[in-house]
């Protein structure tokens, strides 16, 4: 049945799921038992989560504007690359997202699992609870995405149109190119800060060295699709409950560099301890990093030695009879991730301190010059990265301390 | 009309025309009256050369196998890139290209131009025509289709779309993958040499360095979408006469890093260099390299300051504010556009003189000593190429001389 796109309502959702048996039967019952409550908090989308006696789904929906900014309006193609990132980080990476159910494409409604009981990362970090579970189950998602969608896994006949799938995501790609990537790092009418930061500010927007940073972020980011990214993988795009963890919210997904996902999820380790309530929490925040880093890169070298599937990129096939080579440039790919997912880190801290979409981290600090403070060290981390970036996790860590 | 796919013979080619109104008012008169000659002459498609009274034409179609080689099974979809390609070439370089007239997606047939009395440049090389003028219009060229369908020049929502399109040509990715920088680096039974070449061409198999740079190189190759690269610009492409110059089958079309177009180029100046009948022809070919990257450098940097289009990248949006590093970028930019082009320069002149698919530029050479001391050569200069990289075009020039 071809249906016209128009905006759900709670009533919208009810009729829209009664149409599709397969879900009414996982609900069970009477459509008019289903308890239908909007749960949006984000930017962009509506969110809706449908309880039925037998069972739930949640309910996710696009509007033909971002959701808080009706003024801005956007394409309604988003939920379509969402639902092909669910379908792939199903099968890449099984048990770490919500279970993708239906994607209807004219009205372009993704209908998922319901995560029931589940808070946001950002929520979790924010009442001090364990950051460094969640880091360890992060860096395996993105290994296994990353690496299982890549030409280090796949061959060029099967990686190539998933490329081209996605690259025409270009409406959310605009948004992090220059919500993430440009406006930040000059004068644009989107950034506001306090007042207390002018001075910060001010060093950062016209320094040349972070000037050439970005300018080279801006290339790696557009052309160089080593795999599958989530983008936009901040703490709000996770959720937990108990050790449970799952990530949602995959509409940014794109081919681009690696380090652009772990990146993003660095950084919001970097602002949730910039504005931890105390220094054990700092500590255990900083530990975090650590272990994000530390399981990616060592599940990343693994998947090269178990990985059933052989790609075309530094895989033994041409080169199989110089193993240690082999071993060293494997070393040396991850050594570029390394230095992406600093880089792209600060410029996530830079956004999301000064910039459109700002965290909600630092608003439990009601004194003024106390969350400047915070956040100044922020920013001055994230200028420290990348005027002078890190050759490793150590010196990383060690900066941050200053 | 809806036709069905069929290898088409002179007389299905007379036929063909007859449906299409404005090619037969081209051609003049009545379709018996044309004149219908295959001219195919390369590895993989059927061309024809058409006349009539008032005009001409160039028909080429896909096979469903190697031209040379029908047990070798191929998509037909070949003819339908070199298309887009072909509208693409035409509009940012046009005058460069022969005009395109038709696509028929049904009989995978292009229809362009007939480049009357024209010869390959290939064949002109080795009648000792000149060698500067094509390397200079090549040069220009090349630059103008790399710069326009850039991000460079353009935004994202106009490129990205492009890459999608030909990221979808990966039957003849593949065999660039294969043919150009894979096979010839290990025991393959599509590897073939001069006995007398034995030890050189194990030297460069065993030699961890020339497989390091190829492990880059095949990542720089799928991983690094600049630009719309023709993807198989070797002297055969390039049809002239007299000053008139033409690029001819874009199939192996995909977005890909600029040097590796300049590098094809560059190296089969390398192999009629090697293969010259004196030392005048040597210098003058020597000279033309030279011609290429000024040209093609002097361009690529003029363009930034004069085209009225604006890109996402490297452009003076966001980072207006610092000329000067603007300007360090670009050339750092075309510095990586250097190294790519010496990189992929070397995997051609080895591909074409051990690997499938060699050049006939040696074939005038009788005595078999002498060719494998030519061919030897271009693969000790390849060689150099990859285990220390020069710098500069004066370094490639000296080391050219050595
Ligand atoms: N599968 C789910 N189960 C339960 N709750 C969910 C689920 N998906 C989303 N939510 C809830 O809905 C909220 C908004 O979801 P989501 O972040 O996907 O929306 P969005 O509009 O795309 O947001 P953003 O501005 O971050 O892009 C989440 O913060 C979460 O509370
Ligand atoms: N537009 C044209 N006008 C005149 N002659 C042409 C034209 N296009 C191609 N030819 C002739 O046909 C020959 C084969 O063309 P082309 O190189 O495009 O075919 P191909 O099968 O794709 O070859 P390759 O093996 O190089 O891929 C050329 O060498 C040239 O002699
Ligand atoms: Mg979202
Ligand atoms: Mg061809």
């Amino acid at each position: 049945m071809k249906r016209h796109y128009e905006t759900l309502t709670p009533e919208g959702v009810r009729l829209f799921l009664a149409g599709y048996e397969t879900l009414a039967v996982r609900l069970g019952g009477k459509p008019a038992q289903w308890n239908v409550r909007e749960v949006s908090d984000g930017n962009l989308n509506l969110v809706f989560l449908v309880h039925g006696p037998d069972g739930s789904v949640c309910v996710k929906q696009s509007l033909p504007h971002v959701r808080v900014d009706p003024e801005w309006r956007m394409p309604l193609d988003r939920t379509a690359f969402e639902a092909e990132w669910l379908r792939r980080a199903e099968r890449f990476a099984p048990g770490h997202v919500p279970e993708f159910l239906l994607f209807d494409p004219d009205m372009f409604v993704l209908v998922m699992e319901c995560l029931d009981d589940f808070v946001t990362l950002r929520q979790a970090l924010g009442e001090d609870a364990d950051a460094t579970g969640p880091s360890r189950i992060i860096a395996e998602f993105v290994t296994r995405i990353a690496f299982s969608s890549s030409l280090l896994a796949g061959r060029l006949e099967d990686v190539m149109p998933d490329m081209a799938l996605f690259a025409h995501n270009t409406t959310l790609t605009r948004i992090t190119f220059d919500l993430v990537l440009s406006d930040p790092f000059c004068v644009h009418p989107r950034n506001h800060w306090l007042s207390e930061l002018d001075q910060d500010v001010m060093a950062l927007q016209n320094d040349p060295a972070i000037a050439r940073a970005m300018i080279r972020l801006q290339q790696r980011f557009l052309t160089c699709p080593q795999a599958l990214l989530h983008g936009d993988l901040h703490s709000g795009s996770v959720m937990v409950r108990g050790e449970q963890v799952r990530v949602i919210d995959g509409e940014f997904s794109l081919y681009g560099p690696i380090g652009f996902d772990c990146g993003l999820y660095l950084a919001n380790l970097v602002l949730a301890r910039a504005a931890a309530r105390s220094d054990e929490r700092r500590t255990h925040l900083a530990e975090a990093m650590e272990v994000f880093w530390s399981g990616f890169s060592t599940h990343f070298l693994s998947l090269w030695q178990t990985c059933a599937l052989r790609g075309d990129l530094l895989a033994e096939g041409t080169f199989a009879a110089f193993p240690s080579l082999l071993h060293a440039e494997r070393e040396h790919y991850l050594n570029g991730i390394f230095q992406d997912m600093t880089g792209f880190a600060a410029a996530e801290i830079i956004r999301r301190t000064i910039g459109y979409a700002q965290v909600a981290d630092f608003d439990h600090l009601s004194d003024t010059t106390e969350k400047a403070a915070r956040q100044r060290e922020a920013l001055t981390f994230a200028g420290t990265l990348l005027r002078n970036p890190p050759l490793s996790m150590t010196e990383f860590s060690v900066r941050l301390e200053d």
